[in-house]
């Protein structure tokens, strides 16, 4: 999946986008791993921002598949795991490289960016740490009050009866 | 943006995807509003499955955006804002009118999911409630023992020194 593609999935381009895309290449490339077609890549993203979506693009880790982890850390950093080797990758984006009087020329900024040799821009190590449990699906069954379905683990208990974490707040 | 190139980005078809799939064109059509380039719509998800990775790819509400927000309930709910009119719309997927007999068949549940009407298998509810802040961007500094930058709202402070959580974790 080319830079491109990423632009369409985000909606727009910009630093943080191709800060990720960067990141996200070399984690794939230090792992010699492809796109997760279900959960063989697991990654844990240390922010939220922008370049989380060039993540989800180019290796598969994405939201709603569970093999995205969040750790609200604010910094600059992917750990990607794959389940098949069971070797493990932490990319660290820290710009060095870039030069300072780029700061403020935005365009300019992403160009440089994405073309940037690896080692002036990022740190990779690899990491071994216990691999994060898979994605769990389980049943659902109808909150006591709105009559709506919630997920087994997720329904809350109130003098035997079963309700949703909104409905529970409302009582 | 058609289901299959949904399910180029999610790696796989399956009823979950399926579900977010009518779930997100029924609430982008209620507000009669296109993609977000930008923060201009605002999701909160009350769960983390697969139907996500549609509304992602439909809406435009992206992880890395900041203009997705999840709620751990483990409901199959999704409301989406427009900044834009102001107005909300609730989906809830019941699927009450899906053939029972297809529980196991999971290629006919899909295609029975992608084409039974609305309003057989969702209920669509407009909503005013305020609306969500947009996405924090700050300025980085760095953690005083790894060095490595982290953005403002995420530094720990310690005895007058700053850190990141992964740092002050192992102190």
């Amino acid at each position: 999946m080319n830079y491109e593609s990423i632009v369409a999935f985000h909606g727009h381009s910009c630093p943080g986008l191709a800060i990720g895309y960067r990141m996200s290449l070399a984690a794939l490339e230090a792992l010699h791993s492809q796109r997760a077609a279900d959960e063989e890549l697991v990654a844990i993203v240390e922010n939220d921002a922008c370049g989380v979506d060039a993540l989800q693009c180019l290796t598969g880790c994405t939201f709603g598949k569970g093999n995205l982890i969040f750790h609200d850390y604010g910094k600059q950093v992917y750990t990607l795991f794959s389940r098949t080797s069971g070797s493990g990758v932490r990319v660290l984006y820290h710009g060095d490289g870039l030069p300072a009087e780029l700061r403020n020329d935005r365009p300019a900024r992403i160009e440089k960016i994405l073309t940037t040799a690896d080692d002036k821009i990022l740190t990779v190590t690899p990491v071994s740490v216990p691999l994060p449990e898979p994605a769990e699906i389980l049943a659902s069954h109808p909150c006591e009050q709105c009559k709506e379905q919630v997920m087994a683990s997720r329904l809350q208990k109130e003098n035997g009866r079963q309700f949703c974490i909104p409905c529970l707040k409302q009582r």
